[in-house]
């Protein structure tokens, strides 16, 4: 499915998606996951369900599209001074809002559509790609040395997501600490 | 829910999850997963529908249960003479098999039922984690070095669970191999 590229923003198609995003949002943030249907957020959104069914296909997908959505970033990762510094703030923060409850459902939504292909979930790993290569773009800016991104994906990324999703209790603040201190082992 | 705990071995308890296993085995081999549905679980299996509602409480907790079931490895990892390449067939041999479309559905099922808790995706980490301690035992009895396990989990596991979840291209054998690589920096 190719629901968001090719809409012309603030066209009606941009409309639309719009507003049954933000009636998903709506329904979420006050009934059981399981009671959304296809016709209440219809309603909420004031479509029709055949527009809903027609543009994302089923409901797993629908909620997909807005899961990636809400975990797209709204901001660069905060200039605390230094890269190491950087990295263990925003690691900290990726974990903590990976970990909480909206953050699993999110991920749970995400990765449930993935059939055969991995768009969704590609597109998560986008994002976190994006905001790694922005703390080594400001490293690289004041000469810091700093890790190949995709080794900070392998060593502090996938750690924390392997720790969310599989294991009994999500990451320590100390656990994030070390996978970044890992990375930096003469600094300090 | 407490689902295979006190549960007597071929009492009519074990009968019946045993069957209803089966049933949806067999159905998942020859139909579509979504098509799939408690009323013809039971049929196939030879039980009332209630009997799988009171016992699993819905599909997504059963497909969960049978997912963890098939992920439970059949046999210790392959002694093949020294810890590091015991662990490098071992991780090609995860990465494989989760990755592949069967792998990949069980993953997501296990990881969709996950609710409050996490015991289903905490028993895939489990069933990983005995097998890491399988290789690292055997190592010790050989009187070779080996990492934590935790750190083996962190720096191998992880990874390669991360990618293929997430990424657009499961990991290769030649990326699998190189995480195995950075545990033994002095070897080789």
């Amino acid at each position: 499915m190719n629901i968001r590229e090719n809409i012309r923003p603030g066209g009606r198609s941009a409309r639309v998606q719009a507003s049954v995003h933000k009636a998903v949002r709506d329904l979420l943030s006050k009934m059981d996951r399981n009671e959304v249907t296809i016709p209440l957020i219809a309603t909420e959104a004031g479509v029709t369900p055949s527009t809903i069914y027609r543009r994302w296909g089923d409901l797993q997908e629908l909620l997909a599209d807005v899961a990636v959505e809400r975990l797209r970033p709204d901001a660069p990762p905060k200039d605390t001074g230094s890269a190491r510094s950087d990295l263990e703030h925003w690691a900290e923060q990726y974990a903590d809002e990976m970990a909480s409850g909206p953050g699993r459902a999110m991920i749970r939504d995400v990765l449930s559509s993935v059939g055969a292909d991995t768009r969704n979930a590609g597109k998560c790993c986008g994002y976190t790609r994006e905001q790694v290569q922005a703390i080594a773009e400001r490293a690289r800016d004041r000469g810091e040395e700093f890790p190949d991104v995709e080794t900070v994906i392998d060593e502090v990324v996938a750690p924390i997501m392997y720790r969310i999703l599989f294991d009994d209790a999500p990451p320590t603040s100390a656990k994030v600490l070390s996978l970044v201190e890992r990375l930096f082992p003469q600094r300090r």
